[in-house]
């Protein structure tokens, strides 16, 4: 009998791994609270909804009763929003044995609590966090389920969960690496989907490739500087979970944080970007989350409170890009925060 | 009577900063060899083959004698090829004096002496290298004739010739920072073209933005630890020069470099790519400086071999990408050379 694993919940992300544990001969439960979309991937083998146009393997079954999902699995992979993270791992205590095997890919805050999702997911299972793991890099669910040659990297506080973790996904096509710094691959993931809603926002002004990437390196010395003050290692941001993410959040038309700020930045209001997106954009949650931190950590996040200053207070987008264009900084290495890098210590 | 500079020579980048230095008011002369394209840039105030369709202001005018273009001149802008810079620098000594600004735009190096090409330029003016400055960072020239946003960053030894550099380029679509790491700057500059040439090889393959996206972070660390290696900052790379032009390299179809590696993925001749591309890819040739430093200074550069060897060798591009995502590394600190960093001082 083949080895089992379960994935909650459904959503585009969640079905990619999915369906990278099923090429591994895994057999493979995803547990949603829909019941359409747990017929139709049982019947028809699709999630349209989430992945358009792909078929999905015979040993990839959907359920909504979480007890048979996690029964049995050796991994459990929580692949839900930031928003409903908790309550997903609420549900997972009845069922969590200590020897199974929990990894996460959700990239978001929890924002009340400014909590970082491992530490979330251990509360609610009442383990130490050191067994839980992140996964994360620069990987499009609909080039994974493609099977694109991807490279991710997975943490943990406990060096034997990610190098079982690194076991568990690692394929041809599917290239996992080790990191120790669970802060450092938690903050990059969430963070820098903020950096690619401005991006997606200078796009949507008109502005040009020179400009993006400006705010590109800007963002990602920005998203470091509060990285390090939190307690990651500055390196992680440098690696796939930082900069290798970022690029591909901020220059792709698959990333739903680019496509929702490139319409706020066409002009269209939140609520409609919202309302047409039909689907989670972390970004916005975490630029509030951004907002609260910079405040508590009282570190600088230029970019992220001028998005903030867009979303929730009615800036207009190109008067938020403009005031980021023009700031009086005459130094690169300022911006950079070379102190915070050079005292940085493993 | 306005102040005045030159530009040697009359390229897409050249033209685009000379046109710069026109919007500031200064009288800009463009010193080129090429009769036909100085009559079609003082007739016609166009220089088609290098930018399609634009139209250059009345107080650029070209000349194809190199004394009348500098006569006067407060600054000389050099953007020639890095494989005619030594010769430009040439003929400028009998006209340089020591009150000239000079700055380049060059992105390589020169290949038989693996020399920076301020060491060059320096060298042939009997100068001290600190009296010349670099501008580098993400700029098409496409963008910058259009007046798109754009951010540069200019480097000398010498700081106030840095801060010369900075007030003569900078305007409100021209943001111009200082970085007193000259040795940084150039490095940067010239290595990414070679990550640039990787990844439209990989896009060119068939591959997707994950696997893009891997390739330059693994980049970026490789050409960071090659120019730790060379007296740079790491942090150089971290900033406009590094990252952010890699990504408007990389991601951008302005760009030779990315369009080079793009047809060769496609599996075309590097004759026939040359052939097609009607201007200098200095990529290709910094591969080979690449090399030989490589070799130089005992520093694996994993990306800049497998690309080597494609172009000189005649390695298929796709056992060569498929060489690079295959390397059996585990651990992502491994890529990113921790030591080289935290090791590093001012």
């Amino acid at each position: 009998m083949s080895e089992k694993a379960a994935v909650l919940v459904a959503g585009s992300w969640g079905t990619a791994l999915a369906s990278v544990l099923a090429d591994k001969g895994l057999d493979v439960a995803i547990w949603t609270r829909n019941e359409a979309q747990r017929d139709e991937i049982n019947t028809l083998h699709r999630n349209e909804r989430f992945l358009p146009g792909v078929e999905l393997g015979p040993n990839l079954r959907a359920t909504t009763d979480m007890g048979e999902a996690v029964e049995g699995a050796k991994a459990v992979v929580i692949v839900a929003p930031s928003s409903a993270v908790r309550e997903v791992a609420k549900s997972l205590k009845a069922y969590y044995r200590k020897d199974m095997l929990v990894v996460h890919a959700t990239k978001g805050f929890e924002i009340e609590s400014m909590k970082r999702v491992s530490t979330v997911i251990a509360e609610e299972l009442g383990c130490e966090e050191g067994r839980i793991v992140v996964l994360s890099g620069p990987s499009h669910a609909e080039e994974v389920v493609k099977r694109y040659p991807t490279t991710v990297v997975v943490a943990s506080l406990e060096d034997d969960q990610a190098a079982a973790a690194q076991d568990l996904f690692m394929n041809p096509y599917f290239r996992v690496y080790t990191n120790r710094d669970l802060v450092g691959v938690e903050l990059a993931g969430a963070l820098k989907n903020i950096i690619a809603l401005g991006a997606g926002m200078s796009d949507g002004l008109g502005y040009g490739d020179n400009a993006k990437a400006a705010l590109l390196t800007r963002g990602l010395a920005e998203i470091t500087r509060i990285g390090v003050e939190m307690g990651a290692n500055p390196l992680t941001f440098a690696g796939l979970a930082g900069i290798g993410d970022l690029v591909v959040t901020a220059t792709s038309r698959h990333s739903r944080n680019w496509r929702a700020g490139f319409m706020l930045g066409e002009g269209k209001p939140l609520q409609e970007v919202l309302g047409s997106m039909g689907m989670v954009v972390e970004g916005i949650r975490t630029t509030k989350a951004a907002h609260a931190i910079s405040e508590k950590f009282q570190v600088q996040m230029p970019i992220a409170a001028q998005l903030y200053h867009v979303l929730f207070e009615g800036l207009d987008p190109r008067t938020a890009v403009e005031a980021l264009m023009g700031r009086d900084r005459k130094t690169e290495m300022e911006a950079m925060s070379l102190e915070t890098w050079e005292t940085w210590h493993t």
